[in-house]
């Protein structure tokens, strides 16, 4: 299946089956949302996976997404809520690692994400942290379909419940959007049968 | 190639050779843009593909991104800017003329969307529209790595000056990122010899 077949092929499911996403294909899911494109590369964003039964009740109490507790497995995103000094030096010093060089190096590199992330309040930091997710987000659906995995994308949560049952405050994190996994339960899911709705290309794009 | 071939190919190309992206890849490139998941469906963004030589020399000038002028193509994500009543009744009506049926049979739908968007300021609108453009970004990025189309995502740009160049103002957006796409300069890109920087599995992902 090419991109274009998957990304016809997927929906945001809203009713799921009690099939099992498998864990190899859940692994696949998120390497490919640990490849993601990022931002200088920062990944400014963590990922949680929910297994947790009791938890996933909790949270999904109260929500007009029933796919919280009901689908095989529920992925929360969440945003790096304090850029710092630290963050910075513990990537650069990451990134020495990784590529076997001296930290000193990458002088030139730390300096710019100083002046580029210190620059910035960190509600702009977090605006930043919170788009780089999507992203990685958006992988993680077009690896789910390409594996002909369901999944859906969630925003319309609360945010602080998150926040505290994932115990992300302390963390320097923020909840940002929930992917849910599964498998379509196509017979009873009204949202199935909808013809997909995307903007002629026309409207979309412009030519200039 | 698979999708981590594809992710682990692609990286932020700085120096791009003279090669120019063949119109049918970059449809294809558009098309999956197109096909993004969306929140609602709804598309809150727009995409220029900025042809024009001189504008591209003008949108570049004073930038540390050569890439907006010396990559094949340009593409501008902007996020819209004003969601009303009348963004969602154009949707509404969209949606119901797809699917052929009555703009009536979306009532639901429609108090749905507005009681979400339009309780909301416009500037968290703007960050949802904005959020949006990210997933669709994503996806570019992928579908362009899926054709050995390389690409370069940029933020560091002056989003005013590309504002008022392309008149976005006036069409109710405003640029958010932008997507360079063309074919690396292996030879003289310093940055395609890194080695790519991603964090462990085990700090990016927790499963509880």
């Amino acid at each position: 299946m090419d991109l274009r077949e998957s990304l016809n092929w997927r929906y945001a499911v809203k009713k799921y089956g009690k099939e099992k996403v498998a864990d190899a294909d859940l692994q696949e899911i998120i390497e490919a949302i640990g490849l993601s494109a990022s931002s200088a590369g920062m990944q400014p964003y963590r990922i949680f996976v929910v297994k947790d039964t009791n938890l996933r009740k909790e949270l999904g109490e109260g929500s007009f997404n029933p796919q919280i507790t009901e689908a095989s497995d529920l992925l929360v995103f969440a945003a790096v809520d304090r850029i710092d000094q630290a963050f910075i030096d513990n990537y650069i010093g990451y990134t020495a690692e990784i590529r076997g060089i001296a930290a000193a190096q990458l002088a030139e590199f730390k300096k710019s994400l100083q002046l580029h992330l210190l620059g910035r309040t960190p509600e702009e930091n977090f605006t930043w942290a919170a788009r780089q997710a999507y992203i990685a987000l958006g992988t993680g659906i077009i690896a789910a379909a390409a594996l002909k995995v369901d999944a859906t994308p969630m925003e319309g949560f609360d945010n602080e419940k998150f926040d505290r049952l994932l115990g992300l405050s302390e963390k320097g994190l923020r909840s940002v959007v929930l992917l849910a996994l599964g498998y379509r339960d196509e017979a009873n899911d009204f949202y199935a049968k909808f013809k997909k709705v995307r903007l002629p290309k026309e409207e979309l794009v412009t030519i200039i």
